[in-house]
């Protein structure tokens, strides 16, 4: 039995929840919270307890999950977690990966603890597929596309603008650009080229219609440079049809073998629920890094680092037998 | 640099040929053939040595790629260049990979060497994402496609018919079937279901055609369960549209990551070489366990054992960067 904790407990802690019911050599131990234990109620039952109390646990947790944000609670929680236990995340600013991993190096050699950065989809299984892909063909080019799905960044740019009460974002990649990169051209493609950005905007009473659509399509960096398609629609219709977690994406690579020859990869991901996905991959990626931590494999390591036989519940020769 | 020899002259290390020109880390010292030396002429203007002369290249060549058969060289030569030299081959007969991996992890231990087995796309890049699919998403079933491709075994089943002079099979595998898959449906799918079968046969002067043609669709095994097409065509009609080396295939699986949601991920992989690829993909991996050997590593090792980190030339820090 690999012994969990959740530190933290939102989507991803959730989702953890479900992923164990998969996974029978997982316990989760405690979930533990910043806010007051009592109101936070587990969907698999699981105690809560508050984070003050997590050093308490030490010895009784094999891998703490960290299932908080990525902006401000992991470049913090991370590092002070890892002091205590080994650990696992989600870490997704793909900037400030570099960063990230160096810390985290730094406090797991020091504390005799692994932590896996990183965890997902993307950053995560899409990683895996670019590094596989390009080292697998040299001369080449990397394409990676997401969606369709929500984009919580740009959903909540929208929702700083003034007048807006609520409002979603899908990235929905361009269906022609798509088709060329899986053909092999290895097309230029700008940003607008790659994505297209549908928004549905729930309006506050008196807000400008106008004044709102116009902010949204010439926001700098989040939509100026795409096809942006704004819809303003009622809270109902929101609350209705737009509270879905869906998501995906594709990672493709065109290249040359030869002068002759070429060849083209693909991996696609498409999932109904983004953080069920992502803890589903976060709890195989647990089971290896309580392996090779057993190994005494110490400081940071990310999805790259990783043998895919590590995250099987299977053994080596059944593994050769039924899936080589 | 990293000094590999090539063992065996075939597709496959014409294939290594064309791939060490886009991976400058690699230099082939010497090519061993069981035929006469000088009747071998290779593409890159590599030196070309009898087999017998193998033995007197130890400590000259770090990995020694195994380029021949499955059927009948390689479980003899794996073992043999095992107690010489690092190797790497594409040992493909998915039945006897357990114990060709125990036969080569032993000889591999006794000798301090470390040999990569079953390397390529099927086994190799599709075995990677069957492990990878499965452990991240327990609940769901796996799913392979072959083709449009070339199948060497089946074109040779035919091509022993009485009255064949030459054949090509082509496993394609059925539309309905993948979408079907892609889907999320999880269907159940006989062989039929899956792939079609289409022959292009040139006859022998006289030969029986209906007796051909019931021949094959009778096969057991090999066509006996599929929609199997059989074209009857010249000579001239095989050299010009029928000499071609592309395949291709899909992993897919389908799963629920909870009572309410899925997901489907898939790899797919189109090549016009099927040898360049392989090839390309095998120096990847030549690369890997050069790593692995200068850590420390001996025995056996399949694909599921490499963290692709070790694929590429780029170091950890770049990859972080660049890909993660």
């Amino acid at each position: 039995m690999i012994n969990i904790g959740l530190y933290g407990y939102g989507n991803i802690a959730r989702g953890i929840e479900e992923a164990v019911k998969h996974n029978d050599d997982f316990n989760i131990v405690a979930v533990f919270s910043r806010r007051d234990p009592s109101t936070v109620k587990t969907s698999s039952g699981v105690k809560v307890y508050h984070s003050s109390e997590v050093a308490n646990f030490v010895g009784k947790i094999d891998i703490m999950v960290l299932c908080g944000g990525s902006a401000t609670d992991l470049p913090v929680q991370g590092p002070q977690m890892l002091k205590l236990f080994n650990t696992i995340d989600t870490f997704d600013t793909h900037a400030k990966i570099p960063e990230y991993f160096q810390t985290m190096d730094k406090v797991g050699k020091e504390n005799g603890h692994i932590g896996a950065i990183s965890v997902g989809w993307d950053p995560g299984l899409f990683s895996i597929n670019r590094c596989l892909f390009e080292a697998c063909m040299p001369e080449g080019e990397n394409y990676t596309f997401w969606g369709k799905g929500v984009s919580q960044g740009h959903s909540d740019a929208i929702r700083r603008i003034e007048g807006v009460l609520d409002a979603r974002q899908y990235t929905i990649p361009k269906e022609d650009a798509v088709n060329k990169v899986k053909a092999g051209l290895n097309p230029t493609l700008t940003a607008r080229d790659k994505h297209l950005r549908e928004c549905f905007v729930v309006l506050k009473e008196g807000a400008d219609k106008d004044y709102v659509e116009q902010t949204i399509k010439s926001m700098p960096n989040y939509f100026a440079d795409y096809d942006t398609i704004v819809h303003f629609i009622s809270m109902n219709e929101m609350r209705k049809n737009h509270m879905g977690l869906a998501h995906g994406g594709t990672v493709i690579r065109g290249g040359n073998l030869s002068s002759e020859n070429k060849a083209v990869m693909s991996f696609e991901m498409n999932t109904e629920s983004n953080p069920q996905f992502t803890s589903s991959v976060v709890i195989a990626y647990a089971r290896a890094i309580y392996r090779m931590h057993n190994e005494g494999r110490v400081g940071a390591v990310s999805v790259l680092d990783v043998p895919v036989s590590y995250l099987s519940k299977k053994d080596s020769k059944t593994l050769l037998k039924e899936l080589l």
